[in-house]
């Protein structure tokens, strides 16, 4: 009853393993259990309990672990499990589980505990550990945004006069006590940052044991300050290929460390977030399971889209008389509108990646105008031409002035929506909001009544004088 | 004159510096350009050559970088610069360039590179270094969207019967070739990858230097074949936090290495390809420059979304009748179909994401149909209130039936949105589709018909019955 390995290294977790781990449960088979679990990465044994159907299944396995695994183990839980584990599991136990984690893993644990259960937590550390508990205090007061509040402070700092061989006893001495460790930092007497040596360096320098630290480090260190925002600190990782970079106090002096693997949750937070605003919610909708819940976060970015269409009612009530006169005009509304609209947020998502990326420079703005405006003048034809002759083919009467109309007011506002389309990203970020938001429903909203009103306003002109 | 360093440790690009540089290359200046040039991090340079204006001037910066730097540099300039500086450089000094890349960024390089010129500089290469340029070929043969696509030939595997200290007199030999050299490989004597050390565990277990690998190695190793699919391994990496990975063959000998730089490049490329999805348009946008070219990638979307919406024009036409007695109901169609392709969005993008994560499985489809709908029935019922206040304020005449009218479809139609928003994205990717694709301009188009159906079906029955 090995659990099955995809890749031959990777668990798959299928239906069948969890009906075996699950009767296991049922009949208390305790040590079967411990055994199935020692043999699973902490990733897979997470995943194997947050895909158990009952809760108190699943709590039950989990209680089987040590809480050295236990510490990994709920951090990959999803966010519904790690909340209920929070809640059902007492401060005591909790804190026995913090206790192992990296300070880091520790820190995003306690912030997302209720904050009486966090209070608990905290005072039973202090019993545990005075280090660690002042460790995870300072830890917190970090803004959660910030390098501060992703940083671990499990790091090792070597003196920039110790010799190789000293740096190496260091490294056996606590080397162990920290995961994802590639790099040293080297320190003066002040402890202020002066180098950074990788373990690849050090085992290289070992040929030549006596020579000093600060004579084989790289003194040309990328570092960060505690206040860095963490999209600054994901950009700097991605820019200068780093594993592991200091994070340093208003002196210089290494306070901490900030891991890949942090980062790319910073990454996969960000990109969650933008998708979100894409589409008109919230990235914490992924987080949250009751409808009511969910309605809430959806409603405030429905309502203002509402409160946009609503310019669109009067443009179009005020068109009445036309409207009355050819009836078909209605029938193209929804082609201008959607054509426009999409035209627009092509454009907007397009300098918004701009503006992430930093091709785009709101310096420069008349740069992306320039190649928006002069791509949708192409589209703006090609499309005008098939709505224009769709236009002639139903129409009845007027056909030519008709076609005419659809064509022009749809070429007009693919070209107004391609301009809105670039500069609103541009002027959002310059007004100090995310660019983002401009790429997503109200953009479409906002597209959507001046579609309708140059349309209508077009037509009127055009179906009575030409 | 010396570049100014933001955070201290990475460079701001600003005009003045640009200006400064600009001028000492038209003063050519090479002995102060080199002494900045070798100030600078290689990405700091990218940045730098990116943004100088005028073409001659960057290329001949360029020229003035040594054979390696050129190579990182190249790297991460701007697809535009890139292509120029491949087609106007010749055949050996790009091969002199990639002859120093490490073996995953040469073959990028080269696989992006013109046929003719590609054949040159693997021609040149053959004269170079025979071993480098059969493992170019080699890495060429894989697909680039695979585990062998992303991987280097540059590791280091040692043999399970090896000393410790043998183990470090191999790093010491060979460490200095790799880059980003985190984990040494162990295999047996067939080659066959029989454990993973990380550097740290090697220099710990320098203790014992007369220890055997296999006794102090993990043994543990998760590993992927060249086959497998980029994004599945950037799942692993992200799910079992790696920095490194071996690859290997059908017979679990090792063939190469893969770094968590390259995959945090699939996870952005990854990224943007949903994010130009769900704005209707192809990731490549950002790599093309004329209008022309992004056009032509735009069109195809706009065009199947402009045939979509051609269902609207046949529903609305055939609903003449009702529209010429109560006009009003043309201005309610914007809102109508807008809130019912926006709800239909964000339920298709959760659902995506799920999807993407392994929240949502296929085989359970139910359980997100049912959170959506029952989401969707709270927004159904505030929306359409909402409406149908609007409507009665509005309207003239009939002020009740016509707001009932209003809210009834408002209602109806954001709850179809919803579950066709769910299933949409669980039935393409059961059809072997991306799922991002229904979270764009599709999905929104399809909601537009939708919802005018409903809308115009739902208020011709209720203003000539009610």
């Amino acid at each position: 009853m090995a659990p099955e390995k995809k890749n031959k290294s990777v668990l798959e977790v299928d239906d069948e393993l969890l009906d075996d781990i699950t009767q296991l449960i049922h009949d208390r088979s305790d040590a079967a259990l411990k055994n199935i679990l020692a043999d699973l990465y902490d990733f897979d044994a997470s995943v194997i309990i947050d895909n158990i159907r009952d809760d108190e299944d699943a709590l039950y396995l989990f209680s089987l672990l040590d809480d050295e695994t236990a510490g990994e183990v709920i951090l990959e839980l999803s966010d519904d499990r790690r909340e209920l584990f929070s809640e059902r599991l007492s401060g005591e136990k909790l804190s026995d589980i913090v206790s192992e984690m990296e300070s880091d893993d520790a820190t995003d644990f306690v912030s997302d505990l209720e904050e009486d259960k966090q209070e608990e937590v905290l005072e039973q550390l202090d019993k545990i550990d005075t280090e660690d508990s002042k460790e995870l205090r300072e830890l917190l007061s970090y803004d959660e945004n910030t390098a501060g509040g992703i940083m671990a402070k499990e790091f090792i700092a070597v003196n920039s006069n110790m010799t190789v061989s000293e740096a190496v006893r260091v490294v056996q001495e606590r080397g162990e006590e920290i995961d994802q460790f590639y790099n040293l930092w080297v320190v003066d007497d002040n402890n202020v940052l002066a180098g950074i040596m990788s373990l690849k360096r050090l085992i290289i320098s070992m040929k030549d044991p006596e020579k000093l630290v600060k004579d084989v480090m790289n003194s040309d260190v990328i570092y960060v300050e505690a206040a860095t925002d963490q999209e600054e600190v994901a950009k700097i990782f991605r820019s200068y290929d780093l594993v592991s970079l200091p994070v340093v106090d208003a002196h210089m002096r290494v306070i901490g460390r900030i891991t890949i693997d942090d980062v790319m949750d910073v990454m996969e937070e960000e990109y969650q977030e933008d998708v979100a605003r894409m589409a008109g919610t919230d990235a914490e909708e992924l987080e949250r399971k009751s409808p009511f819940q969910i309605a809430k976060l959806r409603l405030p970015w429905l309502m203002i889209t509402l409160l946009i269409e609503l310019f669109a009612v009067f443009v179009v009530s005020s068109h009445n008389e036309i409207l009355e006169k050819v009836i078909l005009l209605a029938a193209f509304m929804p082609i201008i509108s959607a054509m426009s609209g999409n035209t627009g947020l092509q454009s907007a998502s397009i300098v918004v990646r701009g503006l992430d990326t930093g091709i785009v420079s709101i310096k420069r703005w008349w740069e992306p105008l320039s190649r928006q405006v002069r791509t949708t003048l192409i589209i703006g034809v090609a499309v005008g031409v098939a709505v224009g002759v769709i236009g002639y083919l139903i129409s009845d009467t007027n056909k030519l002035s008709f076609a005419l109309s659809v064509a022009v007011s749809m070429f007009i506002s693919i070209n107004i929506a391609g301009v809105i389309g670039t500069l609103s990203p541009m002027i959002s970020k310059r007004l100090g909001f995310d660019p983002a938001i401009t790429s997503g429903p109200f953009e479409t909203a906002f597209q959507d009544v001046i579609g309708i009103t140059v349309f209508l306003t077009v037509s009127t002109y055009m179906l009575s004088h030409v």
